[in-house]
């Protein structure tokens, strides 16, 4: 089963959506400017006052507590409340989940008082997310393992959510349909805010396509076969960086249909 | 007409004033990089307690309220109140003014309380502004139309400050001298930030020329041609904001004399 | 005396520690990144909830206060307590101490309620925090001048701790043992960022070395050396950033052993 990757980023540059962030101060540019680059309209604001507001303007909300305050938080519950209203798609990183109690707390508070449609993270902070549903052995693994996909697909459906788990290989489940991308290089690992950026690309997507696992998929796939390129003409994680907002603004079709690299698991059959 | 938009960048060079910002998250770094790369000396603090102390050792103060928050647009008050004091020009980007009831409520609470000497912002958002002094139709258009230069004007004159008005050709006007700012190009819209950089570079200028139309139109021109320079030499919005930055800074008087495309609007007349 | 600088990179990439930050919002972005190309691994968080426990998982804590606020002053506090108790290093950038009266008063307020282990600023900022302990003449100064060396010494034997001035040349001094660093490139102080990344550089070394005066010498060392590979393929400060990065991710024991360029001082001897 190939999945129509490309159509995907079409529509993001046809329809330029416009994603509502509530971010981190760390790789705030960066995730603005990827949704940019990618053809979409990233605004960025996080007042209480307003969040409700932007949010309603609004064609995805992009939560990340990478450097959450306990206001901050109170904000993204407004501006996620008022995307449930609107039905736009949520998506929360969990950013440095485990790292603190104040971090599991504050991922914990958001998932029971909002509607989050994607959760996202690496294995051990979307392991400590799912430890409370689920039961988990070996939570260290970068490479995709069954615990990774089992932990997913678990998690997505006591949540009623896609789960996105990040890695060399990455997980994208919805309790149903597993996606395997194997996109992307090592280098990723080696600068900051890769991570980030790939939430608000997944946000970007999931903008434009209801099935949040089909948009997630395609946006880490169209991300990652990015860094392929532009890690080719890279001297460093310096260079790679600006390459990647230049492979990113010309990926065309043939290039995506040709690098692609998504397995497809439903029930014990993978495609 | 030919205005001498060189003798103005050499005279930021030479002084190397200080310019006080109060601006975004999401472009804080570029808004303080620009001023640096164009030989100024660019100061970022937003603490209540601080704040008017640090306009005064500034000769210009920067404001943008594109992630504002009650508490901040306070500081941005504070601020202001110190550098009318001082006499040094007020710069307010209008970031988003439209988006919100928050963004226009305190960008009017900020043009009533102190004195700002220059409003930018796009069409759609200065025009919004503008809204409760001018009547206006046609508000999305981004090319040069002639309701744009009557906003610019008009809105110049109720608030008898500079108005610029940012787009494929940007308006600046004071109400009575009008300049049309023709450099740029189009891939600066294509990524996060040019705006903001844009409204620190008028602030920079406006640090070294009284006349803040012919410091706006400058400051923007000089921008441009370095942006139309950069685009030459690049394969994307990665590499050409790299190049950006490497252009301002090798700026000198026979490429801008060469390039500067700057149309100038007095009465009825234009040169 | 040569010192071993590239020993103590190898142990940065082997150990890749956690290296804990509190710093201003311009440069946040480049001082997390510089720190994972060195092969370290930065966190950022403010929360005064979590700083604690953040504080308890990292190897060294960064604190920087060029956008401080005094709540966030507050959390540094918290955070350098933590630190302190469980006996990692702590850096302080006094960024732009001496511009107001905040942040002199803050800056002594971190000094007089938590062990501070290097203090690190320019030489106006470091005569600044020197002055209540030390007569100085002569501030100005941006070469390395007797005035320099002795506000230092004189400094870090008042606060029992390693102080950093940063410059053309740079001082280290724990009071006994002084270095000079010679290495570096006049475009680092061109662009914004290169202190705020060369304190965070300062924090990863201290984290893997007890030597707080060799760590802080070594780690500008290194930063430096790349900043010099970097200039030599640089068009302007936009290619030299970029390729700063590259140059940090490749620096190797053959090209740090031949270019390192560190004068060392003990009593009245200098190696």
């Amino acid at each position: 089963m190939k999945i129509n990757v490309y159509e995907l980023l079409e529509r993001v540059r046809t329809n330029k959506p416009v994603v509502h962030h509530l971010t981190n101060w760390v790789t705030i540019y960066d995730c603005a400017n990827i949704v940019k680059v990618f053809g979409a309209s990233p605004v960025m604001a996080h007042a209480q006052e307003e969040v409700a507001d932007m949010a309603k303007i609004a064609s995805a909300l992009v939560l990340n507590i990478g450097t959450l305050t306990v206001d901050f938080v109170e904000a993204m519950k407004i501006a996620a409340k008022s995307a449930n209203e609107k039905g736009i798609p949520v998506v929360l990183d969990v950013c440095g989940a485990g790292a603190t109690n104040l971090r599991n707390k504050k991922c914990f508070e958001l998932l029971d008082s909002v509607k989050i449609n994607i959760i996202k993270g690496n294995a051990s902070e979307v392991a400590r997310i799912a430890g409370e549903n689920v039961k988990t052995k070996g939570v260290d693994a970068t490479d995709v393992n069954k615990d990774l996909i089992e932990i997913a697909k678990m998690l997505a459906m006591s949540r009623n959510c896609t789960v996105v788990i990040t890695g060399k290989e990455d997980v994208v489940s919805d309790g149903k349909i597993t996606f395997i991308v194997k996109n992307g290089h090592e280098i990723m690992s080696h600068i900051v805010g890769t991570g980030c950026m790939a939430t608000s690309v997944i946000g970007t997507f999931a903008a434009v396509e209801k099935d949040l696992a089909l948009a997630s998929a395609s946006a880490l796939c169209c991300f990652e076969v990015a860094a392929e390129i532009a890690i080719k003409k890279s001297k460093g994680p310096g260079s790679f960086k600006t390459n990647l907002y230049d492979a990113v603004y010309s990926l065309d079709k043939k290039t995506i249909e040709k690098m692609q690299n998504i397995e497809c698991i439903l029930g014990n059959k993978s495609y």
